[in-house]
């Protein structure tokens, strides 16, 4: 079904992470899986350590799995992520809830920490989930939203955000990497700009963990919320992340407490009393098999090295461009690799269909409203030869 | 190990449901596991069915699985636990999120349908996370939480409500089964005098989901939530589920909107737009292994029909308690058996040791502070000789 390409061979034995492609399953029909920054493939230990922990765990240990080490796994797979994916010492990131219910969270603690100041600021090209919490929130606490409006693919720059800065800002709200145009923004540059200006920052990792080396404690970060089923490969709603920088934990005040969040777990007090780490984040009780799975994704990049993943991906978004170029098709993405993620971005009036053809021809990259073709390339398990491949269908599929 | 006790012996001979036992894994070295009711059994089934997932549909349907159905469980799943477990029609019920997460949710949802009331009713004996979330909604809505202050064991009944109800009453919060006491409060009554006074209510049947007939429609329930990792065996945080009366759910507006929630989930339009149907109580992605595991947990019960569940859970609360009583053992739970879920609570002074000690000697129940030990009596998985050998496992613990 595939039909080989010498520069593709070429780049797929020279590439030093080619062997992790064998540490995944991979028992599809496919020509081409470029929706890794969706959902990712299932690597083969979290098959087996899902299984194992279903028997022996939870079927052998029962009840007595929690005090065995199940509840901590909120922070000590929160503090392994933490350490691997996003720079960040122990103590500030734990895993939980969706990444939806957690940005919620943060968004309240974050506003929560600039009293007195009465807008949030968000872009107007951010993920859905991310603008439509922001609008609630806001509303639930009398703030006002001010939108950013920038392009889709320079998206958020110093100067689209300096003109919505000032003593009333509170919170800004900015996603690493756009999900449709695959634009890397600059973390510690923004970060900088908005902690000038007295607010704090929230930054939605979904589409760069995993992908991008992160040093959010470098960067001085305030606040950080990510999923883990993309480049992570946590499986299908897999829990989220957060990370709450040290400094702010004791003044983060998040609105769903629960028994997880509070002091002591088990002293079912009459009053609340949030616990004084970042267990305060937590609200109820977590999905434990959805944390083992984290922890396997997080291993197998850790094992890779970030830095390495960087390399690939770097390189596969450059060799796609390429292909993409040659087929004369318009890029939403920058053709500066360092301004990329790990996601190519095709634009085409055509795009749905030429989504459902590609599907269909074992092509699986995803569509994105109006017009947007994305390429996900995930470093551990996309080959070039694969890029390859699909871009031949697809240009197979515009030509004809 | 154990000591066969001929009417232990007899009761189990004569238990229709018996078998449903081998349906579970049993992998351990347990007398007695008691404590179905914090972590339910290892359903084969669903051992079987999670393997499956893993490898053919995460691992090789990949992205594709959403479209595939995954997309659809919160609502499938929720249908079919409404329908086997809450008496729910079709449309009302969905998976999502944990029971603090959804109870969350629910109470906003709730108070939002009761404009210009501000008061929260909850008693002091619900379990701490309805406590706290009642505390966090009443400041953040500027409402004010009215509490009740039931005998524990008598818990809340029609007189002990009466007084708390008034033209402000919002919203009452409610368990149905005391987390301690194991006590069942009268569900219709109390939910008609609830609406007669113009409020509504939010049940939580996290104790009661699975072991006691529940009628949320016949009873004119307006909301309800609960686990699924208790009766209903979904394994270690599995997600909980929601009911929102039909006749409520356009007013429903839940506070925390992410794409999961909106008409169109992949529509990602500018301006949030909540869905007509029940997924509009949903946030974000859904943790697709976990609802697996409540469907089959589900099926088990609709298997063995959860009339036929609660004839036997009074037998072996009733069971439970003539041996307790034979100890001398106080008990904290009502002696009618109309009015106990499928837990029974012995009190005493030493009750974390000897719980302790129960656990060392392969008995597992529940301690509870202060004073609390917890017998909890799953249906489909404990036996009679289970509860005797733990019941003379006690005695002898106590009387050495």
């Amino acid at each position: 079904m595939t039909q080989t390409h010498d520069d593709a061979r070429d780049l797929d034995a020279a590439d030093p992470l080619a062997s992790f492609r064998e540490r995944f399953f991979a028992d599809d029909d496919l020509v081409a899986y470029l929706d890794g920054n969706s959902l990712g493939r299932l690597p083969r230990a979290t098959a087996v350590r899902l299984a194992a922990f279903v028997r022996d765990e939870w079927g052998g240990r029962l009840i007595r799995g929690w005090s065995e080490g199940w509840v901590d796994l909120p922070v000590t797979v929160g503090d392994e992520l933490g350490a691997v994916l996003l720079g960040a010492a122990a103590g500030q990131t734990v895993i939980a809830d969706s990444t939806s219910v957690n940005l919620y969270k943060l968004l309240h603690a974050a506003a929560g920490v600039r009293p007195g100041r009465d807008e949030i600021v968000i872009d107007a090209t951010n993920f859905p989930t991310d603008r439509y919490l922001v609008d609630a929130v806001a509303e639930a606490r009398g703030m006002t939203v001010r939108w950013l409006e920038p392009d889709l693919v320079d998206n958020v720059t110093a100067d689209v955000l300096a003109g919505a800065l000032g003593d009333r800002t509170a919170v800004v709200v900015l996603s690493q990497v756009d999900y449709r145009s695959g634009t890397l923004i600059d973390l510690p540059g923004l970060t900088s700009q908005i902690q000038e200006a007295g607010a704090v920052v929230v930054w939605d990792l979904c589409h760069s963990a995993g992908v991008v080396p992160i040093e959010l404690d470098e960067a001085s970060v305030d606040f950080a919320v990510g999923c883990t089923y993309k480049y992570i490969n946590g499986g299908p709603g897999a829990p989220a992340y957060m990370y709450v920088a040290e400094r702010h934990l004791a003044a983060s005040v998040q609105p769903i407490p629960g028994w997880w969040s509070a002091g002591d777990l088990f002293a079912m007090s009459d009053t609340y009393e949030a616990s004084p780490t970042i267990r305060r984040m937590l609200s109820g009780t977590p999905a434990v098999a959805g944390m083992i799975a984290v922890q396997e994704g997080v291993r197998l990049i850790a094992e890779a090295g970030i830095e390495a993943v960087r390399v690939k991906s770097e390189s596969l978004t450059a060799y796609a461009l390429d292909l993409v170029d040659a087929a004369g098709l318009e890029v939403a993405t920058p053709r500066d690799p360092a301004l990329r993620g790990s996601h190519l971005t095709v634009r085409h009036d055509g795009a749905r269909a030429i989504t459902a053809q590609l599907i269909e021809r074992g092509v699986v990259p995803d569509f994105r409203e109006p017009d947007l073709i994305r390429l996900g390339l995930s470093p551990l398990t996309t080959s070039f030869t694969e890029v390859a491949d699909a871009v031949r269908v697809l240009r197979e599929i515009i030509e004809s």
